[in-house]
């Protein structure tokens, strides 16, 4: 981010599409694609016998996330992060995203540009290439992502196909990303009420703050699965919780499950967290979302394989249907868990988090 | 449209998908589409031999449309035609659509269902399927569509190659959808004042309005073409005016061109429009927008068989760089033609239209 500030109308339109282009790396250098950014469509050589997945996600301002707490370039790169996810939720590998960018009068030229740049980074470290998009004004910042994947036949995963039997796996801590929202917005009401006599404390929780704004889609586990020659039985990412991916899950393979309450994979940092504000740790972890870890579901050899290489943790069971949805407490009591319904239609920055 | 109305908030997630599940045809009709709504993403298996192509636009409220001028089974409509346009000019044909919609809290479900119908219908009469997308909260309307569509690599079509000596064409009259916006607007303006005494009269304007609220995609000219066995050099679809397109074009292949003012094809209605509010018919043509129509530049044979067929009109020729990019009046007089810049950052319902 720079001092100064420059109207995004004093570019012109050709002018903001070339400086777009210019913060973004030459899609072309990809062989297989013949058209990127400047035409009316991007155009691509699809693999043969590859499967193509497509995922859309938006991410709103004042929905999920808030301008004040979010710096453009992470906001940027969380917008891909999120996206990445659900492809790699498939088994899948990311080749192409596209953009669709609403962006409010109040907005700055370098603020698209930290945005931008924040997306090129996220598309690179994914190995992912931006070929095109829409830019347009909005009365709120708008980022609606697409992107594109391939994944073989062989190797798709749908979240349908869990069976009584399987284990429930994790690919890592879970509830982080909503101590992290906690700890921010706590610092903000600090800073309203103290005004300059406050000293942001943020180091001690950068963990989970990072956790919140920084999060990493898994697309090494894509990797891991492969090398072990582990194909899930059904998987998705959790961006709403893990009580609601789990509900979909067994939704949609008609099944149960239960999660041993115990053997969550929950950090120091996020029970300290929890414990500061007299919140149960617990709770975060089913329900706080925004972690960007896959759940997945594995045979009782694989899970004991994954388990071994250090990659997932096994967490639960799949049950059948009947059994229902639940969390076993350390006291050997049975929690429903709920899936986690529409939070952005009731209470923005509540529930399912930032 | 009913006269009951359900805040979204009633439905629950599970309960909102189920219904928009409900309202769409079942993507998995087509063979090659192996996975469509409820999963992380959709899956789709791609023909061989084939280019994709994928096109991002969004519209939004209070930018693109105004939501008391627009009944939601148009705008659904729309929003999925304008991306169609898209594709249809890089010659190709769509496939696939997804959807990232933002909802504003004072929407109703049965607004939400009007909308998902209008963009069915849409997607039926384009023979695409609708595989997924996301459904947020958000402070104001925003469809932001993704259509994936398909073209070999002998008939794709990028706005790049017009050639000297090129003719340029158009495939339908020009500057009806922006008269539209002027009779529906200025038909508000009369409700407003007059209130209840105010009998609308949309009749007579009924072939404008149509172009503005229900635009077609030219899917159609991509099969002429086909069987005419032409390619064009160059094409793109007219949505911010046949000025700023003709600007894309020229830019984009190095070129300059001239327009034969006498050549453009107006209709009549729309130069009624343009009478009745002392405009200029030919400035709503140049400048209008929102037609959906094709501009494209062809060798002087295949114009020739074009124009004969009956699917498109030559307005003007492709010259070199040097000569820059003008309107030629029927006084023999050259006019620049201005890119239509990002009026969407300056004046809202205005310049660019709707």
């Amino acid at each position: 981010m720079t001092d100064s500030f420059t109207p995004v109308s004093n570019l012109g339109e050709f002018g903001l599409i070339d400086r777009i282009t210019s913060i973004l790396p030459d899609p072309l250098t990809d062989t297989r694609i013949v058209c990127g950014i400047g035409d009316d469509a991007a155009v691509y050589r699809t693999s043969e016998g590859m499967l193509q997945v497509i995922s859309t996600d938006a991410l709103v301002e004042g929905i999920h996330f808030d301008r004040t707490l979010t710096p453009m370039t992470y906001l940027g790169g969380k917008a891909i992060s999120v996206n990445v996810s659900d492809v790699v939720a498939m088994n899948a590998l990311p080749r192409l995203a596209t953009v669709a960018l609403g962006i409010p009068r109040n907005m700055s030229v370098e603020m698209i540009d930290a945005l931008y740049h924040g997306m090129a980074a996220a598309c690179d470290s994914y190995d992912i290439k931006l070929v095109g998009g829409d830019t347009t004004s909005s009365p709120a910042l708008y980022l609606a992502v697409t992107i594109i994947g391939e994944v073989s036949d062989d190797r798709v995963v749908f979240r349908r196909g869990a069976r009584e039997g399987d284990l429930v796996c994790v690919t890592g801590d879970v509830g982080g990303a909503y101590a992290g929202l906690q700890v921010l917005l706590d610092q903000r009401r600090a800073l309203d009420e103290m005004g300059e006599t406050f000293e942001p404390d943020l180091e001690a929780h950068r963990y989970v703050i990072n956790r919140l704004l920084t999060p990493k889609a898994r697309l090494d586990f894509v990797s891991t699965l492969s090398e072990l020659g582990i194909r899930p039985t059904a998987m998705i990412d959790i961006s709403d919780g893990l009580a609601s991916e789990l509900n979909h899950i067994c939704r949609q393979s008609d099944t149960g499950a239960t999660i041993r309450v115990s053997a969550l994979p929950i950090d120091p940092i996020t029970r300290a967290v929890a414990d500061q504000y007299l919140d149960d740790a617990d709770t975060y972890a089913f329900y706080g979302g925004e972690d960007y870890e896959l759940l997945l579901t594995v045979s009782p050899e694989d899970a004991e394989a994954l388990e071994q290489s250090g990659h997932a943790l096994i967490i639960g069971e799949i049950l059948e249907s009947s059994a229902g949805i639940h969390a076993l407490s350390p006291d050997a009591d049975m929690i429903p868990l709920q899936g986690a319904g529409y939070d952005h239609f009731e209470e923005p920055f509540s529930g399912d988090g930032l």
